[in-house]
């Protein structure tokens, strides 16, 4: 380890700390340390009052020792500047997994105390503070939910920059602080979230430091950034746009003088950026700074253990003395390492930190712990959401207009955006995919956030856009669950198939709410709202890559207090949906919709109705009227699904009028499920009266036919059920001739029913071989044209 | 556009092309555009020896021109170095989605007509050419499976780097050219990918090559990298271990002679770090070339449209001219546009490709489209793969021993690698975690690809090492995927839960394997191997955030002739498993595994057969001997469920010894499925035979439960099935109780057979109550002491 603590300084060194000071911030530091060490071990004797024996120990060895000692620095640091300065604060822990490290410097700071009042700041409090870590019924070894000051839980690596602008984002006042490790920093999400700093706005955002944290060491090897020469890192973070200010040891009195010097430099230039871009006007895309902070994995623990070099090494990873119940050595070298912190300085009598230890700690809502920002329900107002009236589409019969859902939806998104203009808590993002998504409308009230050059032919950039849009589903998706988990309103709209890039990210974020549902001191924050369009059935251009609708069923695995999942089938049920969706709290809503022109079925008032029961009849689009049972059921999710189902109605109306059909479109999927495995889940009697318990069910879904089957399998009618959708016969085709592929299509659908209704008999059987001839002239004439055969290309819903 | 096309010049510019040349390869660059455009545009008149009429036009105008020159350019210079230098090259292209340019290129250089061949290199072949792309029944508008030459689609972007790279392993002769968009350059798995140059062994690796194209827009915005001033997109590109090299401009001419001195040099400098490696073993990591490619989008198309700038902007990214079938200036414009090519002087009265454009076309297998490298089957041999015999753990009688799985596979998987160690075409690929999930047995026969520096503390970093570690997920799947692709072997070990984060690649990856195996000259690529350990069950450091069981369902919603799902429950079947899936072709096989101590149960002659079946009865774990039917069933897969169920059955034989109990387990989910539906699928028959017809089924299963009845909802008895599984109830605890948590405890199990066998009576209700009083000591206990009760961590199998 270079002991060149003071790199990349622009002048001689001033003295920012006393003496004073840095005795305190070290004691502040050595305090985070023990904690850390003792919630990993201990589960008696916390203060070492008595001799260490296998008795005061865990008997399960459990928690992430090597990066704890490094996040009790920065903590420590962050401390001194926040009260130094006065700062509104938050801390992204990137390396998440070292949860004993923000515990310890929570209780320290008396922010567990305040959330948890039975950890209290004594000796009894550091006791439960030490046993519930990792244990049974306690607090998860994590930086989860469970931790005050939190928004991030860094088990699974690579969002911590992400959220940290998304939380900066609308927030002028704020700093968020994020700790990068240097095993997080190779994962791909975080490597392309070093560009996140051309959409920072300086005039209305806040500012965000990182902190990238080269300890050298990821579970078992060393990382690429520590690795590769100084001046080839220092041009990667310059290239990054970044000016990286160097803090490199392990003497700690020497490593406290330069932190403390490269945060004050660092804060200074912020504010210098702040105050030229605020009060200047200045457009020059700031050269924010980062702190590359490189000191010992393990640091200030055991040097060796065995034998090996612990300290400074992978080996320090987890747990560095792993035998300490049955090996006296390894006890004997705990016992040590602990007291080589000197707790009694730290910890009066009753186990209370001292004041030196105190001295750096902010007082009130500055602490980190106890910043409003980590729980940002408190600070979320309701959305001004527009009358939906404005922006439906007038539908005097069914099926007799045409609009493009997402583009309808988009008016309505423009004037949310309008509506939130001086508020600034509401955000756009996607993936270069607005316009495409058809949301352009969106551009009249927000233009694209960027701060890169612009030029001449370029169109809707703002530096003070509210739209984010980034060729990265993975930053889209972090800046929003930043934004949402700080309290404001959001929408990603995205490509269906490619929202499973961030399939492990919304696995993470519905843990996240899972559990914060259950802490009562966690306010609900705005709901995760995904628009997915451009879907499966409509991907003329693209064909099979950008064709997959399995994101429904990846959502629908998970906690079903969280999830929701809706397919609108036409314009007005998108906008009703929607402005549900904008309403809702602590969710991940899922809305899947067409951007091509569709038909549209249902009024404003009509749309409603249906969203707000989910599922229903559609006594119009079928031949069973009130009175009569019908002999076969259609059903549908989904626009296109839906189109197919009424076009077979149609049909079976046409060619086979004795049979009563009735159509049955399910908007909100979960209605499906049964009652008590979702909130929404409908009662058997409600799906036996929508579906019947004995008549054949012909669904057309949407996106896999298994999920309607994994959704209703308890249901009585179940056995009766067939599912249509998309089973991966995709290619670059006609819209029509993608539902042939799969079998979703509507002469499919008639063969469906004549198969599966008892005792239609020999006429039936004509229109079941006239249906197939269909079907085969489609395929002959859309090899020979191109095209879809006119009868389908021309086809209306005529009542 | 900066007319500086020379920048980054280390000397006079040596004319590194004759006026000839020259000529030649701008013919050659015309020929590919004209072809590219007239993919997009005709149905006829391809040579336009006719005046254009609408009728010519294709009905529906689909196809990405705007990157397509851009790939052109490239393409064609790369054929002038393939020939000048004798390379042997393979061509990536991330803008996979500029299909009709790489479709070009490949007809003009005969490589389409032999892998194709109705469409011949003249007239008629060139109209086919023009008429089936993005046509029904033709070809997809991306570069697909379809494509001679190609191992990457580009329709998701951000992985053509790693899949580059993958390519690159193991084939010291091979030049890897990647062509990478700025747009793509957004993504976080691009971003992440460039330091993939930190595992690149000079020796024993080809060459990668990127070409960073800056044609400045995405879909509807300019890119970050083209934005950026240059002096820090070069800072970037250093930082990332690279040395670029600008080509900058929108004169042809100058362009050519740029690129072709960039070309040149780049060349140069790969070969003398590969020769220096190679034969002077210096081991300074190489700062490889990159060429910065910085031409117009939509080059020498319609400069403007409806009074807009089109060439050089966003609106250049799929078709600039929309309206040609109905707007008569559009169609001017397009013919005006496609003569500016001049085909009369690119292409003889016979439609052939005239000398001058074919004189850079290099010959035979040095062809891009025909290198079978990209038919990497072609290239395949039989992994050596030892008998499993020498690993085996020895089992007497069931769950008499335990071992740790993954720690037993890794001696076989180091004998692989052993045996490899010449051939050099099998690699094992992780994210940090080969040790962890105790595969650690390899090292002594390959350390770990590293390239950057190495310091004494290190263990296993091998410059030749073949094992692959790097904390992202993305880079692991797609180094991977382009290994296999290119005909090598590999296995993929992960945690389970993190395997989500390429949930998108996998996407990607079976459909083009489904693709693949629809294509006669595609020869079969060896399987994509997943080892998932590290499971849902066993995150007892990790908690919450680890623990994911979905990847299973994920991968079974994909084409079924191309995905397999093995849950080994012990050691001896894991070897069985993973002997059969490294041999088989074009799958992706996912393997569930634990890697902490697990009973043995089967001998390896059991296992064997029990593998080859996929799911069978245990009968000495069950009551039910060999005549006597079944009361009911228990039901397992995965490791964990299996011991559940195993400790659950002898609860049941110790306290209802009259109850005929079945044991069934089950390693190959997909025979769950019903024969049809899968290659795997179970005939009825033989379901029932397992299951039973009317008997209960409680099954406990390692991921999801309702994925059970997904699978099996189509089967007699399914209405008899009840699931126990993962129903995310996870935190920070002890193994069992993660399975109380979850239900899928021993003792739940009990009582689910209690409560759904018929008739049992007043003893079998007090043996609930039993079972449901072990549940609550269990909750007291754990919380008390942290551990599992003593009659569960003492627990074996009697027999």
């Amino acid at each position: 380890m270079p002991q060149d603590a003071h790199k990349d300084r622009d002048g001689t060194t001033p003295a920012v700390l006393t003496d004073e000071e840095l005795r305190a911030l070290d004691a502040h530091w050595r305090a985070a340390n023990y904690l850390a060490a003792g919630q990993i071990y201990l589960m008696a004797n916390p203060l070492l009052t008595e001799p260490l024996t296998a008795g005061h120990i865990k008997p399960r060895l459990l928690g992430h020792w090597g990066t704890s000692p490094g996040l009790n620095l920065v903590y420590t640091h962050l401390n001194r500047v926040i009260k130094a300065r006065g700062l509104n604060a938050l801390a992204v822990w990137g390396p998440g997994h070292g949860g004993p490290s923000v515990l310890a410097n929570s209780w320290l700071e008396g922010s567990y105390t305040g959330t948890y009042p039975d950890v209290t700041r004594d000796t009894e409090g550091m006791a439960r503070l030490f046993r519930q870590f990792s244990f049974p019924g306690g607090v998860p070894s994590h930086v989860a939910p469970e931790v005050p000051g939190s928004i991030h839980e860094g088990g699974e690596l690579g969002y911590s920059l992400a959220h940290a602008y998304g939380a900066a984002l609308d927030n002028p006042d704020l700093l968020v602080a994020c700790v990068i490790g240097d095993g997080e920093a190779e994962t791909g999400p975080l490597a392309g979230s070093w560009h996140a700093n051309k959409f920072l706005d300086p005039v209305h955002d806040g500012a965000v430091l990182p902190i990238l944290h080269l300890n050298g060491y990821k579970i078992a090897n060393p990382t690429v950034l520590a690795r590769i020469p100084e001046p080839e890192l220092d041009e990667l973070l310059r290239g990054y746009g970044h000016d990286p200010i160097h803090v490199t040891g392990d003497d700690p009195v020497q490593i406290h003088r330069a932190l403390a010097e490269a945060f004050d430099r660092a804060l200074d230039r912020i504010a210098e950026f702040q105050r030229t871009a605020r009060e200047e006007r200045v457009t020059e895309r700031p050269r924010w700074p980062v702190i590359v902070l490189r000191t010992p994995k393990g640091w200030t623990g055991p040097a060796e253990v065995d034998g090996e070099p612990v300290e400074g090494t992978w080996r320090s990873h987890q747990v560095p003395l792993a035998g300490v119940r049955e090996n006296p050595e390894h006890l004997r070298q705990l016992e040590a390492w602990l007291r080589s912190y000197r707790p009694e300085e730290l910890f009066d009598a009753e186990g209370r930190p001292t004041a030196d230890v105190l001295a750096c700690v902010p007082q009130g809502e500055r602490r980190l712990g106890a910043t409003p920002h980590a729980n940002g329900g408190l600070l979320t107002r309701e959305l001004p959401l527009p009358s939906l009236d404005r922006f439906a589409v007038p539908v005097d019969k069914p099926g007799a207009g045409m609009h493009e859902p997402t583009r309808v939806l988009g008016g309505y998104v423009e004037q949310v955006m309008r509506d939130t203009a001086t508020r600034r808590d509401f955000r756009l993002v996607g993936p270069d995919e607005t316009a495409s998504n058809r949301l352009g409308a969106v551009f009249d009230a927000s233009g694209k956030a960027w701060q890169a050059q612009t030029i001449q032919v370029d169109e809707h950039l703002d530096r003070h856009g509210r739209v984010m849009e980034v060729l990265s589903e993975h930053l889209c998706q972090g800046w929003l669950e930043g934004y949402l988990l700080t309290g404001r309103h959001g929408l990603f709209s995205c490509y269906e198939a490619f929202v499973h890039i961030v399939d492990s990210m919304v696995n993470q974020h519905v843990k996240w709410l899972k559990t914060s549902r259950e802490l009562a001191w966690r306010a609900p924050v705005p709901s995760l709202n995904y628009l997915l369009t451009s879907h499966v059935w409509r991907q003329d251009h693209n064909g099979f890559s950008h064709q997959d609708p399995g994101f429904v069923d990846h959502v629908l695995n998970k906690s079903p207090e969280a999830v929701r999942v809706y397919l609108p089938p036409d314009a007005n049920t998108l906008l009703s949906v929607t402005d549900h969706v904008l309403r809702t709290r602590d969710y991940v809503n899922v809305v899947v919709a067409g951007k091509q022109p569709c038909f549209d079925w249902l009024s404003l008032d009509q749309a409603r109705a249906h969203c707000a029961r989910g599922a229903g009849i559609w006594e119009w689009a079928g031949s069973a009227d009130g009175d009569r049972e019908p002999d076969v059921v259609l059903a549908c999710a989904g626009d296109v699904p839906t189109q197919e189902v009424l076009a077979a109605s149609g049909l079976l109306r046409r060619h086979l009028p004795e049979l009563a059909v009735r159509v049955v479109n399910v908007v909100d999927m979960a209605r499906l499920m049964p009652q008590g495995d979702h909130p929404h889940g409908m009662p058997d009697s409600e799906y036996d009266g929508l579906f019947t318990t004995d008549k054949p069910v012909i669904f057309a879904y949407h996106g896999y036919p298994w999920l309607i089957h994994r959704l209703a399998y308890r249901r009585t009618g179940h056995k009766n059920l067939h599912v249509r959708g998309y089973r991966e016969m995709g290619t670059t085709t006609t819209p029509f001739d993608m539902v042939v592929r799969n079998d979703l299509d509507r002469y499919r659908l008639v063969m469906d029913v004549i198969d599966r209704v008892p005792g239609l008999g020999v006429r039936a059987a004509a229109v079941r071989q006239r249906m197939a001839d269909v079907r085969s002239r489609h395929d002959a004439w859309i090899r020979e044209h191109g095209t879809d055969l006119p009868e389908v290309a021309e086809w209306t819903w005529t009542g």
